[in-house]
Order: C-alpha cells, then structure tokens, then sequence
C-alpha cells in the first residue's frame, strides 16, 4: 500500500467522525472504494462530498439520546441485550479517574449516535480508533449508563466524604452463596441495545480506553426475547417460563420516579441529584430442579398463571393484586410465601426493576445449564432493595429453584448536560 | 388451587397442542384467564372454541421447515443466533439412542413450528412437558440441525461399519491450542434463530429430553448483527471488525451445494446421501493484541478493506478476487499470507462457511474480554476443511491474532421425511 500519505491528508479532512452508517453508505455507492483504494486528493474529495450528500442525521427511531437530566439506560424501555460490566480502577490518581470520564463520555456518545469512536480510523499507520464491529450497524437504542461502587468512597481518591447515607456494600441475605467473582465492583458500566453486537462493541471500546486506569472485574451479558416486533409478545418471560416485569410502577409518571427511582437533593448527597442508586444480583437458576416441578408448585412459587400471567384468582395479567383474596376454602390464592407476595409486601416499598435473562454454557458443577437472571433494580435508596431483599431471602419460595450468586450495588451517577461529563458532579 | 380436575379434563380434551402463539391470543381475549382461572367445564369449551377461532396457521415468515430432503440450519439464510451443543451419550443401548432421536425429533418438529413441546402443559399435577420460556413467541426462523461425531461410531452401537470414509478426528494443527473443554462430542445439536431466547428455549428443552441418555459436552452461544432490519447492513462483521462470509458459495445454486456441501450417494457411506459435514472450531480472537496493530496489518492480514470488504486494491466488497495483482511496485496487493489468499488458495477447494461471533464474558487468564469466532463450516467430505485449515495453520498471518481452543467435526444426518426421525438412515 502506498497511499500512506493520502489517508493521513483524508483524516485531517475528515475531521468529523464518519457515522457508522455513512461508512455503509459511501462503501455502498463506491465512494468508500476511491477513500480506501489510494485514489487522488481529488477523488478523497469527491468521496467526502458524496459523504456530505449522503450524511444522514440522528438515526431517531434506534437512537436514545445520551445528555439530559437523568443517565439513559434507568427508565428507558427495556432494550433486547444488556452488556454490563464491572471494573477496578487501578490507577490512583484523581486526575486520571476524571480523564477516564471524559473519555468515556466522548466515546458514549459517539457510540450512542451510532458514530465511530475517535477519528484515526482511516490512518493506515496507526490503529484504529474505532474497533470497526458495529460499522454499518445502526445505535440500536444503545444507552450507556455508569456508576460508582463504595469502594470507590475509600481513601485511594479523596472521596470519603462524599459517600452517600446507607451507600456501603449490602448485608448479608440468609440464603446467598455469593462467588466472589460475581461481586464488586469500583466502577459500574451497563450496556443495553436491541443488538448485541453494538452492545459488545461499546463494552469493548470502553475497556480499550480505559487501559492503564481501570480494568474488567466482571462481566455479564443478557437478553430478554428478542426479534419479536409483535408487541403482543407483552411482558418477557424469565428462564423459569413466567412473566416478570408485570407489577413494575409505571416509568411514564415522573412524580413516582422522583419518589421510587431518582435520588432527590435533599437525600444527603447532593452531587448525587437527579441519579440512582442500582442493585444488581446474579441469580442461578436451578433450572433441573425447577422442571421437575408440577406446574401447581409452580405458579405457587410466583403467585401467577404461568401462561396469562394473571395473579392466581384473578385472570388477566394487569388485574389488580389483591393478597388477601381466597377461595371458598379460606385458602389464599396467591401464596404468603410466594415470590409476588414477598415482593410486593405492603406495597408501602418500590422499586424500578430492569433484569435480564442470561445463559453461560454449563454450570461445572452441576453439568446443567448455567441459566438464570441478572437482577437489576433501580431505587432511590439502596434500602428500598435491602427491605425487599431481607423478605425475599427469608422466606421467598422461589429459593428452593435459584441462588444469588453474584451481587453489587452502585451509585450511578446524574445525567450529563453537553460540555460535561460522567460524574462531573462527583469529582 | 381446587381445579385439578378442571384441568385434567381439559388437558383431555386439548390434545393438540396450543400453538406459542395461540396460548398468547388466548391470554389476551380472556380465553387462557378462563382455562386458568377454574372455571366451569363449559367455560373451557367456551375457551375451546374460541381457541380454534384464533388458531392460527404456521407462521411462514418466521417458520423453517423442520422436514425435507436436507436438514435445515445449513443452506438456510443464516438467522442471528447460534446456540450450539455437544452432546455424550450415556446410555449403552442402540435402541435408548433411537428413542432419543425420536423424541428430539417430535420436539424439534413442535419447537419449529412454534408449537409447545408435549401435551402436558396444563395438568397442574405434573410438571409441563415445556418449559415455557418462549410461550407467545414467534419461532424465530428456529432450526435445529443434528449430527454424530466420530465417537458415535466407536464399538458400544455397533456402528463401526457404518462410519463413513474419512470420518476420523482431525488432524493436529500447527498452530492450535486445544481445551479438552471445548472439544468433541458423540452428538452435536445446533439450534439457530432470530431469537436467542427461542434458541436457549430450543436447546433446553433437547436437554431435558435427553436425561438418562446423553449429557451436556460443551455449549456455545453465538451471534452476529442482530436487530437490524436494513439488509443494506450486508455481510455481518466478525469482531475483528471486518466483513466476514463475502466468499462464500452461492446456496442457490443447487448443483453447486451438490458438489461442496451435500453428501452424496455414490460418496462411501449411502446412508449420509443428503447430508453434510459440519467442522467446528472455537476461534479465540486475542482483540487487545489486534487493537494495537495498525490499519495497515489488519488489512493485509485479511486481504480486504476494513470499511468496504473490497479485496485490497479492488474497490467493491463482491469484486472478483485477483490474487495475483500487484502495484506498480509489483508487490501484491492481497498478501499471499493473508486469510483471504490463503483460504481461497486456487479455489479448487470449497466449503460453506456458517459462523458466529462469540463473547463469553472475561478470559480469566488474559483478564480481557474471550471472544472470538465459533467457526462452524459444512462440506461433503471433511477433507475440504481439512485441506484449507492445514494452509491457514501454517502461514496464515491471522494466526498472530487467533488461536483455535476448541474443534469437534459431525456428520450431519440426512434431512427427515414425515414419520421419521433424525438419524433413521444410520440407525
């Protein structure tokens, strides 16, 4: 290749990052041929006009926008995949942390827009910024939403003052078998996309820019039923074959999110206003045990119909909870100790659950499946989910089939205005 | 609950199984609440009827026929999900491996069409023959492709003179570093869809089915660009971030597929007329080193164009392929040792390519992210593959970036007709 030359005079002339989709489009009409064949100045400028004629805007039907009050990726429809990740930061310089904010926030919203990452991506002598995957590919819905761990308030940075009330890592719950590799974490990176190979790829581009200040911890990847544009498919099921996410407060009432979701500046920690606190949980599934059931234990187990998803004595999915309803028998419809019953309580503590199914092959141990849930809920309090947890852990049916295996809990930080960046407030 | 008889009685008169889909309509009308609920028997015929008002046909355009000729999930469009298994048969009875094959066969036939698996999915004393993950969900373009390796024909099923010529384990490769975790199987099930949580459904279910008889070997989940509608999106990206499949023969052409995919007759084994050989190799992609190399090494290291695909020095992804062209320096413009030239070779060998990206949370060794490439290509004698994989592991500059950590080869059984099983030409 001798077009060394060319390409460094193209990338000085293309200052703006192609769109991943103009990088489709201009390979599509030739125009990406003459850029990468070695053409003349000229034909790398009639390329880029074409580029200009062919420039769309903001792709808005996959695109959620990055900036605004709150972080994306919290209220937002659930997208098909999550991408979450959790890193350790391995410098100690404040000023290295808050460059690695800057730096992801650029790159977050590239990816977010559907942007390639940086602008060497054209400069055959050096790599390129962008790792290519997702070229041609569109944002998805992609949002990127990130947090802060405790260990984060320790002293490495000079944070412990701003550590936020009841914001230490969880108690321990009755019936965890918590594996340290799922657990932890100083930093909180959760992907979601309707494509998993754009939520890879913005994990992956995350992670390169983050060497030599903060690496992987652990990772978990996650679906729900994907490809399904019938919205008659309704609420996602779990691996357990049921309906979850039915009885979650409504995201469009933004006085109820003030209240369950978003962290209020009169909470304590002021820098924390308009963010969330985020738990997440690694839940085996015992999927063996589980099929071994009768389909009575079953929805004993939920309190549910497993195909309406009604609650038990009542027939439609939505229909109003009522715990205390009971046959002519006197018996309770829906178990005390079923996991709808725990869950709900008095109804007095909410939460903004936002789960994922996953699958990683099998389980060692067992020779089974590794299926299950990554549990993720969003409060305003990381009480909310400890009360909820404490009920659950001691007498929620639904013990008997899964086993929290992993667990964490992070601060995830405001939204971010244009000319900010992640955790601005904070540092 | 006090309908137990209800339910019986309706599980009696239901003995077709509810379509996915059907059991989603009758959720929404009512009907299921009815079913559910403990209602009267003529409520559930009430349910019945309104049943077969709603039933709808197969869903053709997301249904690929379980029968034919040949098994689906080879030549058919590659759907956006892998889930694939390996399978060690336990049982030491040729006639407990045939019920399998039957039973795997009456699910699958049921899991592509949509249908649930079994009749018993209401009777709330047993446990449902399905396990309800992908109740209301369309089948995703399902398939479900089986296969025996070269295990199987060993001496405990008196297959030994059925084993087809050159149907042996592979032989080593220079550069490979295999993991026994990764390797072999007396079975093989790939289950595609446009759904993962179809495909997990699809794969969990075969599992279930196979208790007593055969166990879980290895599994792998795979995906390319999923959640893209534009089919301008063409040939996905590996996650290399280059065009991976443009070469690939045409699956149209049916004479071509005679000559490089499907087994023949007249070809050593008349029992295998129909079907083909899958080789699978588990590709670890080492991304940290290939992200620190430059544009130029990746290009020349794939011989194409990352943005277009175009062969080097060509500008369209689907131009022909020129090996021998040069500049006017006379180096060549595609390396000789790149994939691309290495792989084509003088095109006198073909094999079709079917593979999937991987990504498999954090490579505990590496602390990187493991991902890579489940290589899975289908020939009609091994030997194509073994052919074209001894150039690759010798001189492929690829291997800079890879390396092979699991590899297994199956000869996929002819396609079933109606009142067949899968396999029934063999046993």
């Amino acid at each position: 290749m001798s077009d060394t030359t060319n390409k460094s005079n193209q990338d000085s002339i293309l200052k703006k990052p192609l769109s991943r989709r103009d990088v489709l489009r201009l390979a599509g009409t030739g125009g990406l041929g003459l850029l990468l064949g070695g053409g003349s100045i000229g034909g790398i400028l009639a390329a880029q006009n074409k580029k200009k004629a062919v420039a769309s805007p903001i792709d808005a039907a996959h695109t959620v926008p990055f900036y605004g009050q709150h972080q994306a990726g919290v209220v937002t429809p659930s997208q098909n995949f999550i991408y979450f990740a959790s890193f350790d930061v391995t410098t100690k310089e404040r000023n290295s942390l808050k460059k690695l904010f800057q730096a992801w926030t650029e790159a977050s919203v590239a990816m977010t827009e559907g942007a390639m990452v940086g602008t060497d991506n054209h400069n055959l002598n050096l790599p390129p910024s962008d790792t290519g995957e997702a070229a041609g590919l569109t944002p998805a819905r992609c949002t990127i939403t990130f947090g802060a761990g405790p260990s984060l308030f320790d002293s490495r940075f000079g944070l412990q003052s701003k550590r936020p009330p009841n914001f230490k890592d969880l108690p321990a719950f009755s019936s965890e078998q918590l594996e340290p590799e799922w657990c932890g974490g100083d930093l909180v990176v959760q992907v979601c996309a309707d494509d998993l190979q754009v939520a890879f790829h913005a994990i992956r581009n995350l992670v390169r820019i983050a060497r030599g200040t903060a690496v992987l911890r652990w990772t978990q990847e996650g679906f729900q039923r994907t490809g399904q544009a019938d919205p008659a498919a309704g609420t996602p099921r779990n691996l357990l074959g049921f309906k979850d996410g039915t009885g979650n407060p409504d995201v469009k009432d933004s006085k109820l999110m003030n209240n369950v979701v978003w962290a209020q500046s009169s909470d304590g920690a002021s820098w924390m206003s308009g963010g969330t606190y985020m738990a997440v949980r690694r839940v085996r599934m015992r999927i063996e045990i589980w099929d071994r059931s009768s389909l009575r234990d079953q929805e004993a187990t939920f309190g549910r119909y497993r195909d309406s998803g009604a609650p038990l004595g009542s027939k439609q999915e939505f229909d109003p909870v009522d715990l205390k309803s009971a046959g002519e028998d006197g018996k309770l419809h829906i178990p005390a100790n079923s996991h709808m019953a725990l869950t709900k309580g008095d109804g007095s503590v909410q939460l903004l659950r936002r789960s994922y199914s996953y699958s990683g092959g099998i389980n060692l141990k067992t020779g089974q499946l590794d299926a299950g849930l990554l549990f993720i809920s969003f409060q305003r309090d990381i009480k909310q989910f400890v009360t909820i947890q404490e009920r659950l852990a001691k007498s929620d049916k639904l013990n008997e089939y899964t086993v929290h295996v992993g667990s964490a809990i992070f601060a995830c930080f405001p939204g971010v205005s244009k000319g900010g960046y992640i955790g601005d407030t904070l540092l």
